[in-house]
This record gives C-alpha cells, sequence and structure tokens, in this order.
C-alpha cells in the first residue's frame, strides 16, 4: 500500500506539552502544573445560560459568522474595553475557540513560500498552523534581559521582502510576558512601515495584572492591518466550550467565513448563547478570578525569591517561567527529574521554542493549597540539586 | 496597502446555498425548502445529558481526540450498525462536526498537486477543502440514469497516476442517492487495484430507506484505506452541537489528530457527554425520525408523479432532486422565479455541481403540513410554467 500521508504533515512534531501529563496522570499524589487551562469551573450564570438554550430545544446550526448578538456583544465588548470599533455584520467571526481562528487566518492570507514572524517562546500552535498554511514560520528569539517581550529593534531584523504577517502573543504563554502601550507603539511604527499585517492573539488580554490591556489595534493605522483573536476560554473559565472569535478588516474576515463555512460550519450553537451572557454580566466574575491568579502569582514570585530562583516579574496569563540554568541541565531534563523525584509536572520551556532552553513553565491555574505543596517539593529538589552540584565541585 | 489575502482562498467561491435563505428570512408568507438540517429539537434525553455535564461542572477541555468514553461508544455503535471493529484509542477522532473531519482528513493526505475524485453532485465543502489542501480535485459527474450512484467504470476512467483519495458521498446530499453493498463491492475492487484511498462521508448513514446502510469500510481489504466519517448533527438532530468523528488507520488518524490539536484543541465538551448518551439510548430516536422523514419522502415523489414531474427514487438523506429540464431553463432560473412567484425556496442543483443542472434540491426535513403547502405552490408554478412554454410554441 502506498503512503497516505501529506510529507507536510508528517514533519511537524506533536505539542511536547501533553507527554508529562500522560505520566502524571498515572501518578499517584503527583501534582501537575502543567496545564494552560483555567481550574475555575464556568461561572454558573453562563453555564445556565447554556442550559437554558438546551431546554429551549437552541440545538441548531447558527449562521457561518456565529449568532447575531453574539457578534453584537462582542462588539460592545471591544468598544467597551479597548475602544475598538468593529462593523458586527462583517468585521467579526466567532470560531471554535482562538485556536481556530489562528489556523483560517493563517490559511486566508498566506501564499506559498511567504514568511510568518512568530516570537517564541510562545504557544505551540503557531508554528505548526503557519506550516500547515504554506508558510515559512520565521522565529523570533525574545529575550529575558527584555522580560520576554518583543523590541522594535528585533522585529525589524526579521522582516524580509516575504514577510507577511507578525504573531503577536501577548499577554504570552508561557512566559507571562505582557506588552504595554509603549511597547506596542514601537513595534506598530515598523509594522506600518513595512507594510505588513499582524495577528494579535488576546486570549489572555483579561490577564493582565498591571494597568489594563492595550491590543495593537487600538493604535493610529493598525486596526486595518490587524486581525484580532480572542475568545472566551481563560477570561470566563470557558475552555471545554470551544468559543473564541477573530475580528479585522472586513476583505480578511469574509475570506476566513468562508473557510469556517466549508470546514467548520459554525460556533458550537450552546457555546454561542451562553457566550452572550458571559459577555454582557461576566466582568465581575474575570475581577475575581484575575483577584485570585494575581494572589498566586505573587506567592510565587515571592517563592522562587526565597529559593534563589531567578525568575522575572510576569504581568499576565496565568503563567510564570523561572529559569533553571543554573543547574546545567537541560529543561526537559530538569522536568523530568522534577516529576519523578518530587512527583510535580512542569513544561520545560522548550516546549514552546528552542530559546525556552534553559526555562521552566509553571502553571498558576491551580489552587494556592496545591501550589503551596509544589512549592515546597520544588524547594527541596532546588536544594537537592545544588547540593549535588557542591559535591561534584569538590 | 499590499493585498492581504491568499489567492488560492479567493479563488473558490462561496457556498451556493446561503443566497437563496437570506431572501427568505426577508420574505413573508415564504416556505424554505432549502436547508439541509433536521426540523427535530434534539431528543430531550440528550439535551438533558449535556445539561447534567453543565451542572457538574464539566466545563474543561477533553483530550485532543476525545472523551474516552464516547471514543468507546462509537466503535460499539460501528461494530454493531456496521461489523466493523475500531481501537477506540487509536483509530478515533472526535472532530467539530464532520465538516472538521474532511478538512484535516484532506489536510493530512494531500500533497501538492494529487488529485481527489470528487463525485458530484454532492456537499458544498469537498471540492474547496480539497483545493484548501493543495489537491487538484477531480470531479466525476453522476447520472440520473445510474439514480446518481458512482459506478466503478466512471472511478476507473477518472483515477491517473496522481489519484490519491476518493471522496464517497453516499447517502448522498443533494441528491439522496445511496450506494448498497454490491455498488460499493465494484468500487472497492478499483480502489484495491489502483492502490488509493477514500474517505467515506456517511453522515447521513442512519437516513436509509431501503435495507441497511453499508459502509465501504466494511468490505474486505477497505478498512485499512478508508476514513469513516460520521457525526451526530442528521442521525440525532444535533447539528448545533457541532460533534462529528473520523475513523480509520491508526497512522493517518494520528497525523489528523495532530492537526486537530492545533488547530482546534478538542471538540466541545458538554456535546461529548451528549453524545455517549444519543449513541448509548437513541436507537429509538433515530428510528422514529427515520419513520417521519420516510413518510415525506414517499408523499413527495407521489406529489412529483401526480405533477408530472421526473424524480428519480432517491433512498437515503432527507432530500428529492427532481428533473426540471423540461422548462428549459437553468436550475438558478427555475428556483428565482420559483421564490419570487411562489414564495418557496429551494436550492438549485448547481449549487453541488455544474452537473447539478436541471435539477433541484429540495430538503424534506420539514413537516408534512409545510411540505404540502410548498407542493401545492410547486404544482401551480409547473403547470403556469408549461402553460407558458404553450404559448410560447402554438
Amino acid at each position: 500500500m502506498r503512503n497516505p500521508l501529506a510529507d507536510k504533515i508528517v514533519e511537524i512534531k506533536p505539542s511536547g506539552i501533553r507527554k508529562f501529563f500522560d505520566i502524571v496522570s498515572e501518578m499517584k499524589d503527583a501534582i501537575s502544573l502543567g496545564v494552560g487551562e483555567p481550574d475555575f469551573d464556568t461561572p454558573w450564570h453562563i453555564r445556565d445560560e447554556g442550559i437554558y438554550s438546551l431546554e429551549k430545544g437552541k440545538t441548531f446550526y447558527t449562521s457561518n459568522s456565529g449568532l447575531k448578538e453574539l457578534r453584537m456583544e462582542i462588539c460592545n465588548y471591544l468598544q467597551r474595553k479597548q475602544g475598538i470599533s468593529y462593523d458586527w455584520s462583517h468585521e467579526v467571526l466567532v470560531t471554535v475557540g482562538g485556536s481556530e481562528a489562528i489556523d483560517i487566518g493563517l490559511r486566508a492570507m498566506i501564499n506559498p513560500g511567504e514568511e510568518v514572524l512568530i516570537p517564541q517562546p510562545s504557544y505551540v500552535s503557531y508554528e505548526p498552523c503557519a506550516i500547515l498554511a504554506g508558510a515559512v514560520p520565521v522565529i523570533i528569539n525574545l529575550k529575558e534581559e527584555n522580560e520576554f517581550r518583543l523590541t522594535a529593534r528585533e522585529l525589524e531584523e526579521a522582516i524580509t521582502e516575504k514577510t507577511k504577517v507578525l504573531i503577536l502573543p501577548f499577554p504570552n504563554n508561557p512566559t507571562g510576558a505582557i506588552m504595554e502601550k509603549e511597547d506596542l507603539e514601537a513595534i506598530a511604527e515598523v509594522i506600518l512601515k513595512h507594510d505588513i499585517f499582524v495577528m494579535s492573539d488576546e486570549i489572555y488580554g483579561e490577564l493582565t495584572y498591571k494597568g489594563e490591556h492595550v491590543s495593537i489595534a487600538s493604535l493610529p493605522g493598525m486596526q486595518e492591518r490587524t486581525i484580532l483573536i480572542n475568545g472566551f476560554s481563560k477570561a470566563y473559565a470557558m475552555t471545554g466550550w470551544r468559543l473564541g472569535y477573530a475580528c479585522g478588516p472586513r476583505e480578511i474576515i469574509e475570506q476566513m467565513t468562508k473557510i469556517h463555512q466549508f470546514a467548520i460550519m459554525c460556533a458550537p450553537t450552546t457555546s454561542q448563547y451562553a457566550a452572550v451572557d458571559a459577555l454582557k454580566n461576566g466582568d465581575g466574575d474575570i475581577a475575581e478570578m484575575r483577584k485570585a491568579y494575581n494572589q498566586r502569582r505573587r506567592y510565587l514570585l515571592h517563592a522562587f525569591q526565597e529559593m534563589g530562583l531567578t525568575c522575572f516579574e510576569p504581568y499576565g496569563a496565568f503563567y510564570v517561567f523561572p529559569c533553571i540554568k543554573e543547574f546545567g541541565m537541560t529543561s526537559e531534563e530538569f522536568a523530568s527529574r522534577f516529576l519523578e523525584e518530587e512527583k510535580v509536572a512542569a513544561v520545560p520551556g522548550t516546549a514552546f521554542g528552542d530559546c525556552g532552553e534553559g526555562y521552566l513553565r509553571i502553571s498558576y491555574a491551580y489552587s494556592l493549597e496545591k501550589l503551596k505543596v509544589a512549592m515546597g517539593r520544588l524547594a527541596h529538589f532546588v536544594a537537592r540539586l545544588r547540593a549535588e552540584q557542591a559535591s561534584k565541585n569538590n
């Protein structure tokens, strides 16, 4: 039998995140700090709205673009929070999570061989989706000395004649880095100068612990060249509902909608009804969860400090990204030994790009109690590693 | 500003189905016979299971492949109904409807320039998804004289050195055609001889009104070269839940899962819990809905006969595909005038491929009462057209 597979897909490695969880799920007393998913249930009033829609028999397709009411509420939200005006009828597409928006956004924009700039460390999907869309992914290695922000200079150096799209993944998974207004202004200048487009993945936008999240689409001249991607998974603890959206220039959204129509049809109906309620009545839930995350974030940074572990202060998402270079082993080795010896799973920084080497992603979408136990184990582990090193050096 | 779009996507036409519905939704007293969606609400016990999962706070991601319990039930179902054994842990992927399975199946299998055989008339997604995957779509024009079945000869004639995959869309949307076991055996022989693969879209499998649906994957030597696609939308009236699945050889499912992981993450969680119940307790619902569809199907064929409209007898899905060639106008003209003059929307056969010219797709996913009113209007319209023709000929 001949080979059934496409060469392009075979070459793509599966995500490096999952590996540790298959182990941890079989290990007694193990703690996972690995998953990129809120530990909160979806707030009750949002679930209740989903339940109500099911009771009412709202089990049919919605329009391809999504419920009109949902698209209107998305526009209200972006107007209210970011000061950006979108036309609900032509500039919004409701998708199956932010993930689908990334995938079809790239498919709508990329001609074979065009370059997509991907700052790393970053979410595992960008590079595979770019490759699948026929793009040449060009990696920009972000640096801890810049708090893992993207600088105008790094961007400028990566741009070539073939550059089409910059993916802008802030607040960042896995580093927790954010981009503040002045950082974005410097980036926008380069974008405009070189006439390229931006795919701004703002799925963690609501989880910002220093001022308010700013979207690059709100800067002068940027809305017409930005696909703004957001969704309900992180802000409203709605991961399993699979609901996100893309906003952008009509001509791009139109083409994305075409792909969405053929490949997906519409986002899940129950989730869409629930999401309307999330946008209307969910601000309080966000504030509460953000407060809890922030408390945990501060606790972790404090714990790292106490055990002498270097970690820049991240102001976004629900991840910290401590440096483990002092131990002279790879992130993969560190994470493996930490799991085996202390039964705590964290993700090696390299799962998010080669430049994540020397770092560990620790998620704080876990209760403070769990984090405290895990930090006890980490302190123990770190102390042992240092003792090992000391005895080796003697 | 430079052109933000990919050339490939711009060239693809949007679906021709929707156009009429935008008009019909604004027209008073209009009847739509156009939508490819059951008119039944999802059965209550299935909705109830979804509601229960929401009450229990099951709002998190499932594994990328889908809930273990759901994959096991899918395997039970296929064993029970088709006598095919799949390994739930490696050969099943739960997707966002059958649509996603088609899209990622082609993306997993197609190298640029390979040919995908698409029998038409057929569902509007195959050709665009093939093009987006980098394939060259090769259309096989099915014929009414064969009851719109695919013959071994037609298949053989379409195969070249570059043929990789045959899409097998039966029971068929829009014609209602089915392929019986002996039809499939003849096809399988050609498939095996030429060493190609099959993507068998069996989303309407449960809606068969002549014997039991047979899957090509159940024939000797075919399981290892077939992606079987099915889902919950049509059989269980669960369109809005967006849930389907693909079963196939491990190596292909693995690659599809990789794309799914990056582009979608997982299918909606609530829908997955509800679907477990559908498979366990939904046989009675299917039987009831099938009975209602069959009654409508027979009514329509009878009505066509009475008004002297040619229509082969379709044994699957919920569509009839009457021939309107006698009126000397295109399908598009016929459908437009029918809508304007009689306020009934049906889809021109050409929305499903050029060879649909001269036919009309009428969906019977509408109540008998509605269908009766619509057939009254059709009889009226047909009589007027015949009178027009007669006066022209005098």
